[in-house]
């Protein structure tokens, strides 16, 4: 099996360990990941990264969503120079915030306005702040397990959240229309709003597409009940469908939370809403430092444009499409059982009977090491940059990775 | 009396009315501030600042606090650029995460470990959930009308806020040790933390210094009860003291949460704590998709360093007076009662009787029209940028201003 030098890496995480509790956090903590998996990066470009020791890597995580067209994309790189040459973090807005809310209204069909913000948790955090304000009702619908950031209203880990911090939370299960409704009972008159991902992309599970019906429904029952629909689309904006994820069943949200590709890796969130919701979007004290940031701004409009104007989603999911037929059909000659979950885009591989994720470690692992970088049991991100080549690199890698699994785990 | 064009402006604010709900959102909205004050910026450079007009400004605002040695600052920017070109957002953290936590432990006097996340109201929500994670409790001590950020617990508007989002929060009146004390007593054995800010820097009222006596009282009451003191440094630090606003007083917080001047202008947030909370911070999941971006934290490395290795807050501080001194002067010619609040480098403007603000908006305006960018309500920021020069050219803007207030107001 190939071996691969990290030892910068373990330098780096040594050094770490003592001023950056448990030496890292968040959803970036390669002490969640298998050994032999890269903590630092040096370099990117394109669909390709370097970690501090010199490997390089088909980068099949893509920033975990953020990248959307490639590292260093020479469009939306020169936007942004620009931008900050003139001035990015200034005493007030620039033009170029005008001009991104625009763009966003006449690009996301369900758009009246847009607000803009850093994190994907401002946005969800915002877009339930302003169903509340519209309605004046407190309770909000949420998928159990659906991951919508890391406030303490949705955080996964439990330390430190109280209960209050979930008082107006009721649960429902994902592409269930009768929990849907057992949870409407529950809450009363005091629906805010319903929140939901494009398709369910948490992690440590398989992936599972919206059925249109489960769309429709729940769409139905916020007007019903003049709640307001959230699509949670921070992950899969951009990736999916350019006018928001779930316009291919024709429906269309209340408000929809955007933030992680919208960019290509610069840092921004947007909040985009009907006119129904604008006065209550009007009285919210939605701000930040850096909320007004013009840089962030200007890369988020070359973007998005060159998103409309080029094959660039086609493209990623071709690639993505292409990733998924060659993992089938090397699964096969390994006779490793494995399931390729979700949209192409947006990949998820899981290893049957593999509950510990013993067999995915492994694998990603051994994929690294081979050149690809993947994750075990979080989605995995394709891009525009990532060309028939560089998906044929990857797989050479995940080749060398389910080899690992049979020789280690046999054919289950 | 001067006017100046601001045509640009108003048609960017048609625009922008049909796009952005109310036309604007946040601490940056132009809509809460007089006739005649700029909304869009086009340019920025060292202390100064241009509107979309070619109107130029002597910037005494600096961004609302993260400009603090100077717009486009040579080596901040140098080495965001270096990082940007190498990578910025990426798969994983880079090197410059572990310096720009060493760098940290190793300036700011109470801090054994950092965690970096983008907003000021990341960095106090993360205290306090951090906090509550090692109590095992759930109150939180606030100052009655301290602003700290803009999530829905700490939100100086009531849109959309539920009870919930408040049940675990108890006031008391800052630099009142007897309220703090009451505070305590109704939250009994439940209290997580005490959260308060280096001095009281809440808009629309006066600034006021933290008394010694009030700062060591809290820190010795955290210290009697087993909760964390949080010093809410975000506005303050690195303008008051590179090692925590509170070590002039030798008071040190468990927990302290920056931004705004941390990099300059670039985005970032950072929590400092003691090993005591080391563990709990362990187990918080503190995330977001740009947490981990590169670029920030090399303006950040470079910002702080530059700090340490010049006499930048001294210079700010000193530029902060030259300008109290000189305002002082003014009033007394012009026959009109002012006081001037806070410290030097963090200014506030205060008329005599004008308890709806509108000397301080007539003030603003006609400043705003002279060549000074201040605000009628809101602290302003010094930088060391601000040269006697431009000191010397804020305070003709700041004397026509004066002479307006006069004119129309008379001398009380």
């Amino acid at each position: 099996m190939t071996t691969i030098d990290l030892t910068t890496d373990a330098d780096l995480r040594s050094r770490a360990a003592r001023v950056i509790p448990g030496a890292m956090y968040g959803h970036m903590n390669a002490g969640r990941l298998p050994a032999g998996m890269p903590q630092y990066f040096a370099r990117a470009d394109g669909p390709r990264t370097w970690d501090v020791d010199g490997n390089d890597y088909v980068d099949l995580m893509c920033a975990y969503g953020p990248m959307v067209l490639g590292y260093n994309h020479p469009l939306v790189e020169a936007a942004a120079d620009a931008q900050r040459r003139a001035g990015d973090c200034m005493s007030g807005p620039s033009p170029v915030l005008v001009e991104l809310a625009e763009l966003m209204v006449d690009t996301v069909a369900s758009a009246d306005w847009a607000m803009f913000a850093k994190n994907g948790t401002d946005a969800t955090t915002l877009c339930l702040t302003i169903a509340r304000a519209a309605t004046g009702r407190g309770k909000v619908l949420v998928a159990r397990g659906s991951y919508h950031g890391a406030a303490p209203w949705c955080t996964p880990a439990p330390a430190g959240v109280t209960e209050a911090d979930r008082a107006n939370l009721v649960s429902f299960d994902y592409n269930d229309l009768a929990s849907v409704d057992a949870a409407l009972a529950a809450a009363g008159d005091d629906v805010a709003a319903i929140i939901v991902t494009p398709f369910r992309h948490d992690a440590r599970r398989e992936q599972e597409l919206a059925s249109p019906d489960f769309a429709r429904g729940v769409r139905e029952r916020c007007t019903a009940r003049g709640a307001a629909l959230v699509l949670d689309d921070v992950r899969c904006g951009l990736r999916i469908n350019l006018h928001g994820s779930w316009e291919p069943f024709g429906v269309r949200p209340d408000l929809s939370a955007f933030s992680k590709a919208i960019a290509n890796g610069h840092p921004i969130a947007a909040i985009t809403g009907t006119d129904s919701l604008r006065d209550a979007a009007t009285r919210v004290f939605a701000t930040g430092s850096f909320w007004f940031a013009a840089a962030p701004m200007a890369a988020s409009i070359a973007t998005i444009t060159t998103t409309r104007e080029t094959d660039a989603i086609a493209r990623l999911a071709a690639a993505g499409q292409r990733l998924r037929d060659g993992i089938t059909r090397q699964a096969a000659t390994h006779g490793v059982g494995l399931r390729q979950t979700g949209p192409p885009q947006m990949p998820m591989l899981t290893f049957d009977g593999d509950t510990g994720f013993a067999m995915a470690d492994a694998f990603a692992s051994a994929t690294a090491r081979a050149g690809a970088l993947v994750h075990p049991w979080h989605n995995w991100f394709l891009s525009a940059a990532h060309s028939d080549d560089d998906i044929d690199r990857a797989l050479e890698a995940i080749d060398a990775g389910l080899a690992h699994v049979n020789a280690t785990f046999g054919t289950g």
